[in-house]
């Protein structure tokens, strides 16, 4: 096994969060110790977590040392992991799918720790261009660890494209769920594991988008009810009047924008846009990405089909409650 | 990392010649040494290729010794590994998804290889009990190899089922090609790669199965042309005559057989059923396992749709030329 494989798994462990870690990008990490085994795969998994490497980090040293018990909050791991890693990981190699970050944000900085922690060498995919967090492999060459960077760039790029765009502005993607034979209707599509997924997505979304046909025929409430998690704001593109008593304006603690237009208010930086066929064939254009979800049913009851003409390319594909996801490209 | 991750390697890398290896069973090695660092993720391929175990040492050796020349025909790679192995994988773990073969078949029992090789724990999944090569573990044992038996069982049973049906008769699946939106026409809907993944698999079937509307409106010739392989024989079922002039009939050392019944016929053991969604309704009870590809399109050109009330369980998820595939069991 070699570099290439070892980073593919973190590329591919970091994929499971895409989604979920907004504002922060989605990042995995691999390590491996001086004779190659696997020591940890790990991902951010959220905002307020530890990071990537912290993570791994954490479950390197829970497998060379079980009886470590580790404090959960960030900051106090960060800290613990400073001062009881006794030289465990010393002349391992860490793959991490971003550049290790060189900044105090909710957590302290990932390129110090693995500097302190004695890695050997350090294969880095995208280098991070963002001016708080930049600079974690000048720590690491300063500390004499061997940086390599740059380690299959077009694939980790694709991984934080999301992030890229929220320094830009915004990253907006559609969520589609279809059966196998790709009917929908107003009903529940997915499982239950994959709807708690897609909940813990909008959970971290600050704007959810839909037309006013599905506003119409599904009166969604559009919420996190599932996780118990913040309902994101929601905009409802239409040109007909909306009536107040729908769902969507009875969900705490959430604004709702109504406007005949398709573009996306400047203020939201993470947008799901959800819908049917028509909404699809309106939104295509607009948005970064898709994520469409397949449970394994064919349905003859299953009316409603999407048409448009649109050919894709999958980045990831996942698996989750018997329904299959990928995230897509145009 | 543990056993657990390490068969699961080996698990999924042998789904990925589902379909490809008959007469023999799809299996899985991975090759961790004395560190617990994995040195080969291998799976048998094709029969008369080497078995998993043989390619999973050569991977393996390769990796600790580079300037190895390896033969390539798995009898003069057997030999040659047993002499030129110079204990390098003394004190590996192999983890395989079936009991190592205990018999001589068209290559030698890969038992004897790997306790040759100075294995110290082999970690089993599915136990072989086909009279001709079980025993495999009772080799490793008698050797002084640590073995374990019925790790993640269930999932190894899974990916060995087709090779138990063999042995009780035949083995049957419906393949099924969608774009993203669930339509099918008569042109081409999957890749150029899963077209050649598709044609390798037909020229592992005894029998193709189609029924007269596909013969009529596609005209199929139903081989293996886009890989120059053997095209396995062909089955119609239909009650209508058929022109003998359908290209089915044109094609190189191979049986048509037409028949008014949906019955397979007994002589035939890997069996591939195609169609539509009329072929889909019939067979939907035959079939053992359903293999469906899915392109990354959606067209509003496509219009023909599966109409059929089915819901499937996804055992294995793969991607080829931008499409996915999935095995699928009822």
């Amino acid at each position: 096994m070699n570099d290439r494989f070892y980073l593919s798994l973190a590329i591919n462990e970091a994929w499971k969060y895409q989604g979920l870690t907004y504002p922060n990008p989605a990042v995995g990490c691999v390590i491996t110790d001086k004779n190659g085994a696997i020591l940890a795969i790990a991902a951010h998994k959220k905002r307020g977590l530890p990071h990537a490497e912290l993570e791994a980090a954490k479950a390197a040293l829970s497998k060379l040392n079980p009886l470590l018990i580790f404090p959960s909050e960030a900051n106090e791991l960060y800290d613990f992991i400073s001062k009881n890693h006794n030289n465990l990981l010393k002349n391992s190699t860490f793959y991490v799918t971003l550049e290790p970050c060189s900044h105090q944000g909710l957590t302290p900085p990932c390129a110090m720790l693995i500097a302190l922690l004695g890695a050997k060498r350090v294969v880095i995919g995208s280098l991070d261009k963002s001016e708080k967090a930049k600079g974690g492999a000048q720590i690491l060459k300063k500390a004499g660890v061997e940086v390599e960077e740059g380690f299959l760039k077009d694939e980790c790029d694709e991984l934080l494209k999301p992030f890229l765009l929220w320094q830009e502005g915004s990253f907006s993607f559609f969520k589609l769920a279809l059966r196998l034979d790709g009917t929908y209707d107003n009903g529940i599509i997915t499982s239950h594991e994959a709807r708690v997924f897609t909940h813990e997505i909008r959970s971290v979304c600050d704007l959810i988008v839909i037309g006013g046909e599905t506003l119409r025929t599904d009166n969604p409430l559009l919420d996190a009810r599932l996780i118990e998690g913040k309902a994101p704001d929601a905009l409802i593109c239409t040109a007909k009047d909306v009536e107040k008593t729908a769902n969507v304006f009875h969900v705490k603690n959430r604004k709702v924008l109504i406007q005949n237009s398709l573009d996306f208010p400047k203020q939201y930086k993470n947008i799901m846009v959800e819908g049917g066929s028509n909404f699809l064939n309106v939104m295509s254009e607009k948005v970064d990405r898709f994520l469409i979800f397949h449970s394994c049913d064919f349905s003859q009851e299953g009316s409603k089909r999407v048409e448009i003409d649109l050919k894709l390319k999958l980045l990831y594909q996942g698996f989750i409650g018997n329904c299959s996801f990928g995230w897509y490209r145009k």
